[in-house]
């Protein structure tokens, strides 16, 4: 079905008129100017909102979430294996199940604005393949309204509990897109064993490969590094991502310098969940052309209650810690959290070519899109307003907060 | 008027009745087993919310903000002193008064739960007292509804600019409540001469003293310690506030300990605005009975595009960039940003004990309330919902965002 979405402003830009039919964006004219409208188009009223390429959340644990469920007191104490144990000792006794949990938590993210989604599923000797399947559902229940790409996340190491690795790949024989590792230093504690089971698993299950990496400073630059030697050796270009990288805010500048430009070489991305304290170096990832996404992390989970499945909110978080205030910058956390994102879950599209890039919103491009109530792009960031409307595959799928 | 306030959680606990007379909690009783209504009582629902001291603001800018008016593209660059240039050149080019803008933030945030405010008001060449009367009329205009302490602030420092420290003395002839002061190092280049002008006037007017310390690690340890000594030296215990105090997120743990020790002593507190990446120590400020305030800082000036007038959000923002996850951590900041903020304003109110201390709401307290909803006080803090009811000297002020 065509949809003639009307008066809407590109990047905060003038009013446009826009024709999306086919998942693309067919046709953009100045508002009011625009092609004949043809008799069984679908019309959507954008009413001078902004328009924007819809949310990537490009790092998200839907397999967690307690989002929707009663609010539940904190019971984790500091350090990813504590916190895995907590998440282990409890999320068996959630009210709901995790598969209903997990399409819960994807529809409030779709309905403010996020179309576009690569989710961990936590695999281990605990879990075995529960919390994968269940990731596997939540994508069917929405499968017209968003794409989701899994990621068979080894969360509590690969070798510090026989047969880890044995489920991970169970986990890639039924499907999943990428395979993920985690800390191959602080918590495996072998760091080149945990990347060979890693690397080799993605080999052969031709998936790219997404690794957490928490580990600070110096420790966490070793562990990039033997990420980027193999990358190089197996020809893995374009699809490995570094999550997190926490170390990478307190490396000295030489190193940084260095470490992105073996990465932008390598053709390697990555995610932020916009963390306090150790923030990404947005600006220099831009200027070394690293593709960047953002995500939201755990959704009010076992590991922490932050997380509200609105990635308006966090772009927000992004700009904070990041301690933007130009329109420039804050609008370029918007295209990291779009476009960005959109370029690490799928190595194929549309990227961003420097800071001040703005694209998506051009014939051609993915009907995946989102109206945001706001003076400029900036303001909605700031305002962060409830009047969205959300647009899939060309088709409106949520409006108001609300699915449709 | 006696307000009967029905069915609210005090700090999330269990449902009770209140009566409100003569601006304290005259009685709190368990829910529906309250005392007989007077005949001439208000009743106010609480309709199970929960209930909490009312915010207090102890830093803010009313003389700067664009809250309420056209979103306005940041022109300002790096450091202090070019932000102040920057507002300098655009403040009185706005559409409205900076007398109607003040009142307009102040309205937004009283409407949002805050009835005790600590606003700074720049006195300088420029600016003259034009500022410090506009927030003098804010004040006027809402001074049934909040509690207002002003701030005569030389943000353009008192030695840059000859007239400087004069315009400064104007402002507390007038009836300024408090004299401020700014990195005595870093700005003036003469951190004694500005202490002893800005020690002296507090002496002259006996007023308190509210230093703004952005200056990093050692360096705003050195200025910390001349405000110390003067403080000691004049017998100004329990009238020093620091503000920001960024540096002390980079001090080696022992100099850390050694200054918190002497600012309890001296009973010197801090307030802070919950910056990305510099966070007060929470834990060791409570640990040493150190009295801490939450503020919000300019609200969408010219210094910054951030700023709501919410001071939810803000404690939600003061939990985030302290890194807590534990609802007893998380409860903590909500005890900083309503009861710590009330004693960083008037040393005589009622103060944080502990980490753990929620008091605030119990017969004789002062009736400066607000209720949020929220399953608990945490869930309140992370979800930040519209639905409050703020009441000043024991009358309701605003619902649902609005006053009434």
């Amino acid at each position: 079905m065509t949809v003639i979405l009307r008066n809407a402003r590109p990047w905060g830009a003038e009013a446009a008129d826009l024709v999306l039919d086919g998942g693309v964006i067919a046709a953009v004219t100045p508002a009011a100017s625009g092609p004949a409208e043809p008799a069984d188009a679908v019309v959507v009223e954008g009413h001078g909102r902004i328009l924007l390429p819809s949310f990537s959340d490009a790092h998200v644990h839907l397999d967690s979430t307690r989002i929707g469920l009663p609010f539940r007191p904190h019971t984790g104490s500091a350090g990813v294996w504590n916190m895995m144990l907590n998440d282990r000792n409890n999320w068996r006794n959630a009210e709901t199940s995790i598969a209903d949990r997990a399409a819960t938590c994807l529809a409030a993210m779709i309905a403010r604005g996020t179309t576009r989604v690569r989710s961990y599923a936590q695999v281990d000797t605990d879990t075995g393949l529960e919390r994968f399947e269940a990731v596997l559902a939540a994508r069917e229940t929405h499968r017209d309204r968003a794409d989701v790409a899994v990621i068979a996340f080894p969360q509590a190491g690969l070798l510090r509990e026989p047969g880890s690795a044995d489920i991970l790949e169970e986990a890639l024989k039924l499907g999943a897109d990428v395979v993920g590792g985690i800390d191959p230093c602080a918590l495996d504690r072998d760091p080149v064993r945990h990347l060979d089971i890693v690397f080799g698993l993605a080999q052969k299950y031709s998936v790219p490969v997404d690794i957490h990496l928490h580990e600070p400073g110096q420790l966490g630059l070793f562990s990039a590094q033997l990420i980027l030697e193999r990358t190089k050796a197996l020809g893995m270009q374009g699809l490995v991502t570094i999550s997190h990288g926490y170390g990478l805010a307190e490396l000295p500048d030489s190193q940084l310098r260095d470490l992105l430009e073996e990465m932008a070489a390598l053709d390697i991305s990555m995610s932020t969940v916009a963390p306090a304290g150790a923030p990404l170096p947005l600006r220099q990832l831009a200027a070394s052309g690293v593709r960047v996404g953002l995500g939201q992390d755990g959704q009010r989970d076992y590991w922490s209650p932050y997380g509200n499945a609105d990635m308006l909110d966090r772009t927000w978080q992004l700009a904070f810690t990041s301690k933007f205030r130009s329109d420039e910058l804050i609008e370029h956390c918007v295209a990291v959290a779009t476009i960005g994102g959109a370029s690490v879950i799928d190595p194929q599209a549309r990227r961003l070519s420097s800071e001040g890039d703005r694209p998506g919103l051009e014939v051609g491009d993915p009907a995946e899109l989102v109206l945001v109530e706001g003076e400029t792009v900036t303001a909605a960031v700031m305002d962060r307003l409830p009047g969205r409307t959300i647009i899939h595959r060309g088709q409106v799928v949520a409006e108001g907060l609300e699915l449709v």
